[in-house]
């Protein structure tokens, strides 16, 4: 897939068997060039550390801002990889070239419109702007797909109010149980 | 209809005349093998009777998870038995036999998003998974079609906050003015 | 176009070069035959002045409620006369004629849902049928299209809130920075 660069899958914790796989996605052209935006996916498995106690391992990608690409890590993740879930980072403001919402809605067989209204409602507590995030959530086959924002702060944000509402979902499209911390 | 089963009309008060229909719509597979979801519709006619003061009657149907059969449902509770108030209860989770809002949206010529809303919003001070719900309101002629879940107890919280706009957006598409208790 | 009725642009300050313009579309069946809603279009650009620091000169349509007129009356605010940001009052009920979100995304490259979300959660406060409306936003070329209720005191009350996300908004899309009150 020309333009996505992929790093190698890390277990976090090689004594226990990892089934939990987490794909993350950092929609980002500059970060696609080999700028600096691997640091955003490492960001988000931080903060995915902080909320899941269940053991998981993580595929990263980066992407540039183009929707057929994203479509197609998408559907790398869910279909080759078998992510239970996915986490994109970036790409859901109003700017031409935010376009992770759109490829999400492609990919998905079910959307579930209350993540994305739960994670603005959210952040307009810490910034105005928040309204303008077009980020949502969607089912494809058995992984659940959800959008984030860019900046590693607001990720924290969003994922503290989403993360109460992840395992439950995950069992109700056909996974096992996780924990969070 | 294969695997509908209809519960008869019912006169709250025969000695008023009764205009106001209302169709309350189980979507379960167990009901419409005839287990035990007809508790269900019962459920969400008590919960009606709480909230809305004028007379009205009720055609209940028990109808399993498949989209086509739901969506005939709501069309017969619409155009041939003229409810202008239709309560979906169930279906509305991210599996994938919960398919009652694809249902929904395919039968009505408007939605309200804001229906949906609201109802998870307020659910969220019950439920930290409310925001897993995809229930939503839309409107098919003069019809309105509201999803609810299948729990009583969130039914009743969900009607709380949706009974205030109800009276108003049944005028707006053309029938008489209800009142609420 | 039948039934439009314009008013002419009209600037506010002579002495500063303006290059802000703001479209307004009042959508009215009885405005539009000639009756009394210019005065929506004069309220919302009295509103606009409440909030918006930078000098801009607006273009008021009068327009009825026929999806095909909005629609036209819209690419024409946007296309033609170059309107960074378009308001449109009224048309966003759930009554067979109000079909002002319908134009707005039938025109729109990109929708902004959080908008919506954000006016019906804030008019709750003063109204309990805040629900009922199905106001949106989205984004054509360089143009910012927001939906406003009908009723001035309601569109006081949206803009209260939206209005500190417009100027980033506008300046994600290509625009040049605005400043608010």
């Amino acid at each position: 897939m020309a333009g996505t660069r992929y790093l190698a899958v890390r277990p976090i914790n090689t004594l226990i068997k990892m089934d939990f796989k987490i794909g993350i996605v950092t929609a980002s052209d500059r970060g696609s060039r080999g700028e600096y935006d691997f640091l955003t996916g490492e960001k988000v498995m931080d903060v995915l550390k902080e909320y899941i106690k269940t053991d998981f391992e993580t595929v990263h990608q980066v992407i540039p801002d183009e929707q057929d690409q994203i479509e197609r890590g998408l559907i790398e993740l869910s279909d080759k990889h078998g992510c239970q879930l996915i986490i994109t980072a970036g790409g859901t403001g109003p700017a031409p070239r935010d376009v992770t919402p759109e490829a999400t809605e492609s990919v998905c067989h079910k959307m579930l419109p209350g993540f994305g209204e739960r994670m603005r409602q959210h952040s307009l507590q810490f910034v105005k702007t928040a309204m303008l995030s077009r980020q949502t959530a969607g089912i494809r086959n058995n992984t659940l797909i959800i959008n984030m924002p860019g900046k590693p702060r607001s990720i924290r944000q969003c994922m503290e109010v989403i993360a109460p509402a992840i395992p439950h979902t995950l069992q109700l499209i056909g996974n096992e149980k996780i924990e969070l911390q």
